[in-house]
């Protein structure tokens, strides 16, 4: 039996057991996890040393390197994130309704663990615990699949989450982590229908593409954002300026921020200068649709194209409009459904934007960035699912949960 | 294009103005739709005529041929299916959940429609109105590939029902029916990320494993129903009996039927032999394992292929197991998740069985035939989800909708 399917079966007679735990006991567990990484963090670091000097011999990226980087305060950080989940209400076993047909049948419908989670994420050893710990306190054993360039520190911190649950009612087994570096590995995650009962991709557009194109598993399709900020005739020009500011330059890399800024032609004659200036001055490029090259002739010509990417980037598209209909028209093509916003004194088409733009979080007067579990008070986040089943939006504790159907009858049979 | 991306675009611009439809409109079109149908019976049954005489010359069987043809009472049930769903509750536009935030922000969750729903189902022309009706009155717009010895029926009704829509408030490019009778058309559907939000099968195993294994639109899988239910020791034998009977044989081509009867051997030794006696009069044949045979001697003999089978049909496995814990590891190897019963007096194994099966519905003395719409009180069905993401079990009218998150506020940004 390969590593991957071996592991996902332990994973899944795991699940059995987690299913039956309770809040407390998930909650201990939790806690020895925490007390177990910084008991354990410098073997930690030493692991993780192995994976940045391999990173360096490879030509690795120093913002690459970076977000490998695990130091002695960033394993504190991710104990401290267990900790926060233990705060957080357990969403499993709830009894979400409970009805009596005429024929004496009791229905209650009640929260469940989904049961066996893979993850699929990129060289970012933090999401091994953060993943770990909502997993496991909704329940769910997982299936890890980490970047192979995290390897040696995903392993070590494995080993000692392992080590930890060992010493508790959770079964060690439901949390698993692959270790196979190929391609191949995460090629077989995809297809094992029967063993996972979800996969959740994390990382960056090729990464989940790869996911959504090949998966037979069912997916939680997360994060490509293209973003946008409709600056109305009627906006505030100090509110429109600092929002679109915090959108796009407060962290360009996430997929919360804008990449495309749709100014109402009324306001951009009167203001677009002053607040192109203000991109300009920290270094953001500035991408134009024609009317607006006129206005600022410092902004280079965007395409279709440019429109259709998420730069993550010091890079913003600007597009001047005549109105919120053509506004509407250019997110319904462009948008991938994630957050947009609408700046504007008018109630009437601030109330129309809210409901006609079709994406995950939509926002009147205030900037994108805050679409994120943490913003929201749901705590930590497993990701942003950015499609239309199970969950849309940031995806907190409850979205780590399936629901099951308990009737109670006393011999009934169907007519 | 081809006529399934250029009916799905069509499709994907309706489902912009399905959004904003409110109930009275969506119902007073459902209405017309109803009337249209009973008005223009005679058109229909003569496109289905079509149909059924191509059937018999290909040599379909005459349960095929049924379930294919419409008379005008079936049409008038159609009709009366239609104004059914008018009386349900909408469930879009509901407000799920309303928070603030300490930074000011007021957030809303809100129901929305999917989008666009891609139905792919068998030669069933009834499925083309109900699905119709539940994604319309959903505020989706749907994209319907039925089976193609179907063709001309359903031609027929969905030019009747855009015909009908034309007099409403209601886009009729929000009803679209995929002609082209080839397979292709079916593999185009199942890959269309950004035009339809969802697809949904509904037909036999080989149609939902297609589906499944090839479709990048997410999928919600239903169906597939291998039941059991299970005579503890201290079943009433009177009770158990009547129970396992109807879920056998009432309806054995349904999915909610039972495949496999466990039986706890002190049960088993009392009164098994009438049981089976019940079946064996019904025409029921019996596969067992070595003890059933001992104690049935008719009885054939149950295979690990016959555990894992739907035979939608008068055959029963049984298999005699010394007690819960081997009825439920029996269950975990051959379950599809759809439903599942124990018959029992003693409430603890009751409870333990509730508790610690996984699947759908669940159920302590009560035939698994009840899984469905209908007798769950939802009204209408759109299908039975077996999956654990977005719906599971019967999925009525919410199950047809996704969520927004709409924020107000006063100029936040993220610091």
């Amino acid at each position: 039996m390969s590593e991957v399917r071996g592991k996902a079966s332990l994973a899944k007679q795991a699940a059995a057991t987690m299913n039956r735990l309770t809040t407390e006991q998930k909650n201990l567990a939790l806690l020895q996890m925490a007390d177990a990484l910084v008991k354990e963090q410098a073997s930690i670091v030493a692991a993780n040393t192995l994976d940045i000097k391999r990173g360096r011999e490879n030509g690795t990226s120093e913002s690459m390197l970076d977000r490998l980087t695990l130091t002695e305060k960033r394993i504190h950080a991710m104990a401290e994130g267990l900790r926060e989940v233990v705060l957080l209400p357990d969403p499993v076993g709830r009894l979400l309704e409970s009805f009596d047909r005429p024929n004496g049948l009791h229905i209650e419908k009640l929260s469940v663990p989904l049961g066996v989670i893979g993850m699929i994420y990129e060289a970012r050893p933090n999401v091994t615990v953060d993943a770990a710990a909502l997993c496991l306190k909704t329940g769910n054993a997982v299936v890890l699949r980490g970047g192979s360039a995290a390897l040696e520190s995903n392993r070590r911190i494995i080993e000692v989450l392992r080590a930890a649950l060992e010493q508790t009612d959770l079964p060690a087994e439901a949390l698993q982590l692959i270790e196979d570096p190929n391609r191949s590995s995460v090629d077989e995650m995809l297809k094992l229908n029967g063993l996972l009962d979800v996969i959740i991709p994390r990382g960056g557009a090729s990464l989940i593409n790869n996911v959504v194109a090949n998966a037979t598993v069912p997916v939680i399709e997360t994060g490509a954002g293209i973003c946008h900020t409709y600056f109305d005739a009627s906006a505030d020009p100090a509110m429109a300026s600092d929002i679109a500011f915090n959108a796009k330059v407060q962290r360009p890399s996430v997929c919360n921020s804008m990449e495309t800024l749709l100014v109402h032609d009324v306001f951009a004659v009167r203001y677009l200068r002053d607040i192109a200036d203000r991109f300009l001055a920290a270094n953001v490029e500035l991408r134009g649709c024609s009317r607006t090259k006129e206005l600022i002739p410092e902004s280079k010509t965007a395409s279709e194209t440019d429109y259709a990417t998420e730069y993550n980037d010091y890079i913003l598209n600007i597009r001047v409009v005549n109105g919120l209909d053509e506004a509407l028209n250019h997110i319904s093509q462009f948008s991938t459904k994630h957050s947009e916003c609408i700046v504007t004194e008018d109630q009437t088409n601030g109330d129309r934007f809210l409901l006609e733009v079709d994406a995950a979080a939509v926002y009147h007067n205030a900037s994108t960035r805050f679409t994120d579990g943490f913003e929201f008070g749901f705590g930590a986040e497993i990701g942003i699912s950015t499609q239309k089943l199970h969950a849309r939006g940031p995806m907190g504790l409850p979205s780590l949960t399936s629901t099951k159907y308990r009737i109670h009858g006393s011999g009934q049979i169907r007519g």
